[in-house]
């Protein structure tokens, strides 16, 4: 493997040959490339280059194999846990350009898109289609970038995650050679899931350059609705009574007191600063009309206030971008810090007593941090503002971060709901899989013998 | 690897010093053990075992490794594709007495299970908890054999197959080591998918030896309706135009003449004998009626007759089980003859395309074959009444559906939606996978590089 020293020129050479002016070693295009949205530093490629097909990733994968170089894919750069870190130099392969739908078929309710096509180029695109993609990490990140970290987000409680509704991917693998990992009928029992296998592998099983996604009906009705609680306690309960009853919730947000505060310094929505829980609502009118007198009913018997449901979509848009927002508006409210965002996931039994637990412990802590998540599924983070040059902050929130993932991990929960292991959460992988992480490293070997997909990512 | 001939002596003490009389060699049993229930020859083992816990599975699956014996994982032996045929002899490991509920959560909406309990056992178990586990392949398989071949069935158009339903697996590997696939939280990107990987893997990576299920609540509202067409292709277009308008059917039947007439003779229903679909809906009161009357709008604009729909549970059951036996009286109505299975799955649009140039195809059929299937995932089913004994049967069999497997994978469909490849379906994997089929290879090798699971299943 390539130190950070030697990517060699005549690498450099092969991939300007293939692509032009598409291959950049200018010092800021490398930084930004080495660094996510969160705190993890920048480690730059050597170079990063820009495909526009599957076949010209293939060709530089080629020569990158050829000459043992590192290989980064790299979608909206909005992944968290390092995904994209060039830890051991090597050459970053941005997929942006790659951003062109290639079917769609309103028929058989699926899409292909290439791997740079982002989740709201992609609902732009199908708008007038009457679908919709339901998935929705909250970034505009890539669709092939949410394939390879198996990304969820606010509707993973009714429509699941990246792992329910890719169908199939193309994938370059180290040799070059691409692979389609699936055929586009809706099921199938054909040999080992290829698909499910990419789908989380972060880049390092292969290239994702197209997929193959699921598509829904968009909703005769969507209602969204805020509601305050007396307490986090009390909200969480609300959650877990609406999912054990098996109301079909689209979302179900969780937002403590400061996340409130920070939305309603970000987007001028006026509401309470209190535990709060933000609902959608998508079906029938009348099965809308169900579910919200059934809202209404649960959280009114944990003290919550009357819901203003919204239906109008300009309403709706604005809640959820907020919502959205509420990482980097929380950052604000701290100049210079950067985000450290926890993302455990407990089986919705045991997600009150991680979050009592879990606020306990947080008594003692110094640094601002915020909780909010989608609790529907077990999910949630805690966000802690951190001064990266300080490092007795960064210890701090990596003892609580600690603290948290081994609490979920015993409440036979997972160390990452939905952000993926990337180099920051190696650690965790034997605390949490045992034997099974030994599988996952021959699964590795044996498609990537040379280790040069995201090296340092996943398998340790 | 051992042929028939050869286990070794050693191997049968141990495994009789470990097990008691729960070793068998006898004739009887070794030949049932090799024959699932279609006309696939039986291949028998040179032994068959009956551990009763997971740690026997282990000290059984070490014996046999050590021995370099072939381990053939047996469920309830209702498979398709030959996936229990002892193809190279050795020892097969009947889950039956693995039949244990061992945990469940009605908060959780999930269950763990020994891989023996079948899925009817399963759901007399979960009747008071208000509780109900969807995925119905016909036949009352085992859980754990439903995991090892992707299994789903006439629920799957609502609830997903298998692949969406399993969540995690406890897996014993050739070396013996017991692992967990995932931990039980509804989501987790850490790492590679595991779960994903066992499931469909059809024994020839490790022996699933408990599998936890997602459950859902039993609806509100279940109806279930019968609806004559005039033509199969009528049948078709109203299940695909259902599909297309998002309504979320829990199951869609097609059944051709010969099918209905069969089902008649068996169960006394006096339907009548014409192209058919039976629908079941599920949900609160509201929403069924809501589906009612779509589906009955979109039969009528096909040509479909009144539908009777019936919510007491013990006529829908009774329709239920005439559907799943109409296997067994199809091949009742011609004594001696044994059913050969078809199971392609094409993306919805191309359903009646499919459909009808298959009808084409078979107006030059001598043998008895009727038409149903699963269609609002586009998988349907032609079952031929052969008789094993004559080789032209046989070959006629194989050639009608060889043709209807190139034709559904020219549509971007699979060789099999449901049913598995075992050793039957071997020759159509490079055709449906090209490239995929070397990476599936490569993932055999790396977790079971002596080829000892299951061998000639899945990989060649």
């Amino acid at each position: 493997m390539s130190s950070q020293a030697d990517l060699a020129p005549e690498l450099l050479s092969e991939l300007a040959a293939l692509l032009g002016d598409r291959v950049s070693t200018a010092a800021i295009v490398r930084e930004h490339h080495g660094k996510d949205t969160t705190f993890h530093p920048s480690h730059p490629p050597q170079a990063v280059v820009f495909p526009e097909s599957s076949d010209e990733v293939c060709r530089l994968v080629q020569a990158c194999t050829r000459h043992r170089a590192p290989i980064i894919p790299y979608g909206a750069g909005t992944s968290a846990e390092g995904h994209i870190s060039a830890l051991h130099g090597g050459v970053t392969v941005d997929m942006s350009r790659m951003n062109r739908v290639l079917r769609v078929s309103p028929e058989d309710l699926d899409v292909t898109v290439e791997a740079g096509v982002t989740r709201k180029q992609l609902n732009r695109f199908l708008h007038d289609t009457g679908l919709f993609f339901p998935i929705d990490p909250g970034a505009d990140a890539s669709l092939g970038g949410m394939a390879a970290t198996r990304a969820s987000g606010t509707n993973a409680v009714r429509y699941g995650t990246m792992k329910e509704n890719v169908l199939s991917a193309a994938v370059v693998l180290p040799s070059g050679q691409l692979i389609r990992s699936a055929r586009r009928a809706r099921k199938s029992a054909a040999g080992y899931d290829l698909t499910s296998l990419f789908v989380g592998s972060a880049g390092t099983l292969g290239i994702i350059t197209e997929v193959t996604l699921r598509l829904y009906g968009i909703p005769e009705e969507i209602a969204a609705g805020v509601c305050s609680f007396p307490s986090l306690a009390a909200a969480v309960a609300t959650t877990i009574g609406l999912i054990q009853a098996g109301v079909p919730i689209a979302r179900v947000e969780l937002m403590d007191e400061l996340s409130m505060r920070a939305l309603n310094a970000h987007a001028k929505l006026g509401l309470s600063v209190a535990p709060t829980l933000i609902f959608e609502l998508h079906g029938t009118r009348s099965a809308v009309a169900e579910q919200a007198a059934l809202v209404t009913a649960f959280a009114g018997e944990h003290g919550g206030d009357a819901i203003a449901w919204q239906t109008r979509q300009e309403e709706r848009n604005r809640l959820w971008q907020a919502r959205h927002d509420v990482y980097f508006a929380l950052l604000a409210q701290r100049p210079g810090s950067e985000g450290w965002p926890t993302d455990v996931c407990v089986p919705v039994s045991r997600l009150a007593d991680c979050i009592d637990e879990t606020l306990s412990d947080l008594r003692s802590c110094s640094l601002p941090v915020a909780i909010l998540g989608h609790v529907g599924d077990g999910n949630f983070h805690l966000l802690f503002a951190v001064d990266p040059s300080k490092s007795a902050e960064l210890a701090e929130a990596k003892d609580f971060n600690d603290r948290l993932i081994r609490r979920a991990i015993s409440m036979d929960g997972t160390c990452t709901g939905e952000h993926g292991i990337g180099y920051a959460k190696l650690d965790y992988m034997e605390l949490e899989h045992g034997g099974a992480v030994a599988v996952m490293s021959a699964v590795k070997n044996s498609i990537d013998p040379l280790g040069l997909l995201n090296p340092g990512k996943v398998i340790g």
